[in-house]
């Protein structure tokens, strides 16, 4: 699999500002280019890994491919080997076109199989990697965001709690359904009650000089943009660590925010139609986000 | 969406005995007819049907479009209106090939969407139909399953519990642990530990003349299969019930069976590597596969 060359003019798509590829090969948009029987369409049976691309490189892309590699063999899914190289020539075409930041999001599915849930032997995964132009980065407090506790649960009993595997209906529904009663995202629990995560964000709570986020057990995804976080805090001084965290510990937080490998960091103006009292965003926020847009800029300004 | 007239000779994949529509249009197995921004393949956005056809019809259709409906509800995606003629056209293709049984499976997804788990707006669905030919029926003892129970559970607070969504991974990934413990399939508990369903299949506990199989209520999907049953054992006289049932009382049943569209009824005759007493298949067992195969005779003999 290799990435096509993308040059400005000839590329299909960039007129939206999107590209495509299909294990490895660059195709149009409008280009049917998946079985009908593949295993990722069928049943969710594969994975993706959504990254940002900043000048043309991808922050943390080891994380992202290490979290596909542990996520793989979960499913039982052989990552074919040049993964890596297409992530990396799928961002050299996006600098190449001159855009600024991309959003890259790599599926990988088990492939092609017949009839049935049992995963089939000898058959090749599927890879699909597409570039989106990202708009210019929004200062902090343009990303707030209002959230609500969904109503369904995380599963933090599922063989794939924790595995970014394509099955992600229920998010959909629940970010559905937020967006009917007025807020941008909802904040799932894990069946015991406790904070689990967004629709597609980690969330992270400020108490004093103290940042807390969900630990593994309560079935949240290792976001990457959450692991930087908690480096950060930590180099700065901060008590930050993974922890069981209650509805009203969110609910009455001095700060909270959401993290995400495209949003970064969203601070939380509200949940549940209540304001946080040092709302969108606090001290606290403008300092991570302002040493993570540093940390960004020392591993990807080229 | 009309499906193109099948005749022998001239169909694509007769030779795997595999029909593709897609959109209602006859493609080949190796078309690659799906967008990759297809909301099926990116986030499990969507529903499938399995259906068994006996004799070029498809038993209990209606049953199928309803739950399908239901789940479509949901999602809040559109049904488009000629699904059931395309089902029925598939159905009839099948038969004009002389295949007697087959599989019949509908998936339809919210459609193609830009990037982003938010639902777009004015999208059309997706609608992919496969008829597979089966092979002739099983003797009942032969369809006998020994089952162990999954590690990991169904989660019934799930806004999609019960609902036939495309994300089966977990499914997948529980039936493939089951095989490579020399297991026919796993019974998922749900998150309170009761007994919920196989991975593709409903659950049914014999003791004495009742019958007992999970209620909604432990996140159950609603089989097509599992409400004829509970109609034939209340209309044979068995005490048939939805009912919350322990792992004991599934170790310690006198008989058990599985229930689905094309595996109809299976035996257990094992659970988690103990044979049941009044094994495989047990004499209630028997009685209603053998009422459920004269009301498949009745209701699909042309």
């Amino acid at each position: 699999m290799t990435a096509a060359p993308a040059a400005p003019g000839r590329v299909p798509n960039e007129a939206a500002r999107l590209l495509i590829w299909i294990d490895g090969r660059l195709v149009d948009a409008s280009d049917a280019g998946i079985s009908p029987l593949d295993r990722g369409f069928t049943l969710a049976d594969g994975l993706f890994e959504t990254m940002r691309a900043y000048h043309g490189t991808v922050f943390r892309l080891d994380a992202h491919l290490r979290r596909l590699a542990a996520g793989a063999a979960i499913l039982g899914i052989p990552v074919p080997a040049d993964v890596p190289h297409m992530v990396a020539a799928a961002a050299g075409a996006v600098r190449d076109l001159g855009w600024a930041d991309a959003a890259l999001r790599l599926t990988m599915t088990r492939g092609v199989g017949p009839r049935g849930l049992a995963p089939p032997v000898g058959v090749d995964p599927t890879a699909v990697l597409t570039a989106s132009a990202l708009p210019p980065r929004e200062p902090l407090p343009a990303r707030s965001v209002r959230v609500c506790t969904a109503t369904a649960r995380r599963n933090e009993f599922a063989a794939t709690a924790g595995v970014k595997t394509l099955a992600y209906v229920e998010s959909v529904v629940a970010l559905a359904h937020a967006h009917t009663a007025g807020d941008d995202d909802a904040i799932f629990l894990d069946t015991a009650g406790h904070v689990c995560e967004a629709t597609s964000s980690n969330v992270f709570v400020v108490a004093g000089a103290t940042l807390r986020t969900p630990p593994r057990e309560c079935g949240v995804l290792p976001g990457i943009t959450r692991a930087v976080v908690l480096e950060l805090a930590g180099a700065m001084g901060l008590a930050a660590r993974e922890d069981v965290i209650a509805p009203h510990d969110l609910a009455g937080a001095d700060e909270a925010f959401l993290t995400s490998s495209i949003r970064e960091l969203a601070p939380i103006a509200g949940v549940d139609g209540a304001q946080l009292p040092n709302g969108a965003p606090g001290p606290v926020t403008r300092r991570i986000a302002q040493a993570f847009a540093e940390l960004v800029e020392r591993e990807c300004r080229p």
